[in-house]
């Protein structure tokens, strides 16, 4: 792991992106936004999740109404996505938005963005510039350059419009569906803007795929300290995409909001049906907030002393369960009783400390 | 991305492990091997998913006369994995075994593995030494080191005993749970010595969180040019192992074995429920061995020139989807049709092609 690299410090309605603040996760809202009730539904299911930003999308003026309420009644600041109308920015800022996103690419003139940058000084209000490869501005987009270079070159050029303008509440992305592009990209941008990055991989695609791409750039990129704030771009459930965000800042020892579950992939030494255990144990962990290692271990022989690094565990053998405590059994059970009696001990530990 | 480290390379049953071959996938067994015909059936369904290389327990004597009969039968090279008993290695190879897997940590002393080691050569069958976190010899696990040290260590001292015997068809890997360990023992052993390695985090968790680790660790290594052979260990069907495997090298362009499908993931903008489209299509890509890029967007305005870069797509909208091919649309067909028709348009360019 390289140190994390040094940027400005912004404030998205409290939540600091960049300087020394913890790598925010955030994800993005599904739902109509004209559906204010279905939208603030999944905003608070995000929330309980482990989600700290929230970007809503307005795609057209009539849902401007909306996205103000959901603004109003959000647990989690409410990041503006906005295209191609300069005007539905302006109007965001005023309605309630903690940050804007606006889009080199078809936000318009910089007359236009002179506007929105104005309403946003006034009010506070930082602003992203997201790049997106499937989306330059024509004159980047007919360049003979390699992608990442023209990805940058845009995100460079209108990030010095805003910082003319007197303007510094800044957080920049450049996202390509390629990983590679995308590491490329980021690497740039980390060297030639003093901002802090907001780092994805776009249209990564379904669960399997777009975990695996997310988490190989992303896990590149923060391993090398780039990175203040993420999105895993998932087409799931965004809830999804907050429990993978956090997956991935955990596997790399970056911050954890859970427990850490360990356990072995089974093989022919297994005597037990250990996936579903092992999927009943997480979800239940998936509720806490305490930093335990758990270890689930389909070997009653080596599990315990395979995850001696464990806080607390269990391995299964044919019909029975040994918990264990740092590698040193504590008792047998049997397997019915597994699942409650992992928890019970766990219970015990997180009221002792 | 780096270029790929320099490694001899070393046949498992003819699939060249490390040189300039592809990097294998591999997975393991979870049914019992005794059962020889549910592990059959299994390995059947990992090679149908793309498994080059599996790996099957065994985990006392009596399970030797089973693994015989699924090495002759298996459409795999299998690697025996043994733990403990130096003479189920050594029947092993007499088995059909097509590589060994030896643990440092547990397979006895020197006099032990110089029988291991004859009977290998003997046979032309490599042998990986495979240390693990958990199951660290106690003279190293006691050691006062930081961890990836002592699995370095560890390995690079069994390695030297295999090589002073004359034995150099050796396969390494030292895997851990933490993945910032896994990271730091692979980037050490890369330097230290020129067999090829099987790279892996180890007891990684259940799908989501396995993938996340798997995904971080491999492709942080993989990107620095480390890794001739990977398994992905999950607490799951272990088809998931090799379809995330599979993933994480095409993550970085490495190696594909199928079409790739980008899609987004869905806003506000969205008038479609785009997730199952998604996934029905993903599942019916997974049948294919073609390497087409192909596009899911639910934006009918901006889908097809955001995946403009994909050799056919579909954009959804209100009841409707656009068929397009590299941005520029061919036609469009009703919701229920879209999948139907998109499969139609991919069967028209893999027979073109």
């Amino acid at each position: 792991m390289k140190p994390r690299r040094d940027t400005r410090a912004v404030s998205v309605g409290g939540v600091i992106i960049g300087g020394d603040a913890p790598i925010a996760v955030q994800s993005m809202t599904s739902t109509a936004t004209t559906d204010v009730e279905a939208t603030l539904a999944q905003i608070h299911r995000l929330a309980e999740a482990g989600c700290e930003i929230v970007r809503v999308a307005i795609p057209r003026r009539d849902a401007l109404e909306s996205f103000g309420r959901v603004c109003a009644e959000s647990p989690l600041p409410v990041v503006a996505d906005v295209h191609f109308d300069h005007t539905i920015a302006i109007a965001a800022v005023g309605l309630g938005a903690a940050k804007l996103r606006i889009n080199p690419g078809n936000i318009g003139d910089f007359a236009h963005v002179d506007e929105i940058i104005d309403a946003a000084g006034a009010r506070g209000v930082p602003i992203r510039i997201g790049v997106n490869a499937g989306s330059l501005a024509d004159d980047y987009r007919d360049l003979d350059w390699p992608l990442p270079e023209k990805l940058v070159a845009s995100a460079v050029a209108f990030t010095s419009h805003l910082e003319q303008r007197g303007f510094e509440d800044i957080v920049v992305s450049a996202k390509a569906s390629s990983v590679n592009d995308t590491i490329a990209a980021y690497r740039r941008l980390a060297d030639e803007i003093p901002y802090p990055l907001h780092i994805g991989v776009t249209e990564a695609g379904i669960l399997r795929s777009g975990t695996v791409k997310s988490s190989v750039g992303l896990g590149v990129l923060l391993s090398e300290g780039i990175g203040d704030t993420l999105r895993v771009s998932l087409t799931a459930d965004p809830v999804e995409e907050i429990l993978v965000g956090w997956e991935i800042l955990a596997a790399l020892d970056i911050r954890r909001n859970g427990p850490e579950l360990v356990s072995c992939p089974t093989c022919g030494r297994c005597e037990i049906d250990l996936i579903p255990i092992a999927n009943e144990i997480e979800a239940l962990l998936r509720q806490r907030r305490t930093c335990l290692k758990v270890a689930v271990m389909g070997c009653i022989v080596n599990g315990p002393g395979e995850a001696r690094e464990a806080d607390i565990g269990i391995a299964a053998g044919k019909g029975v369960g040994l918990i264990f405590a740092k590698g040193e059994p504590l008792r047998k059970v049997p397997e019915s009783e597994i699942v409650d009696a992992l928890m019970a001990e766990i219970d015990r530990m997180e009221s002792a400390s």
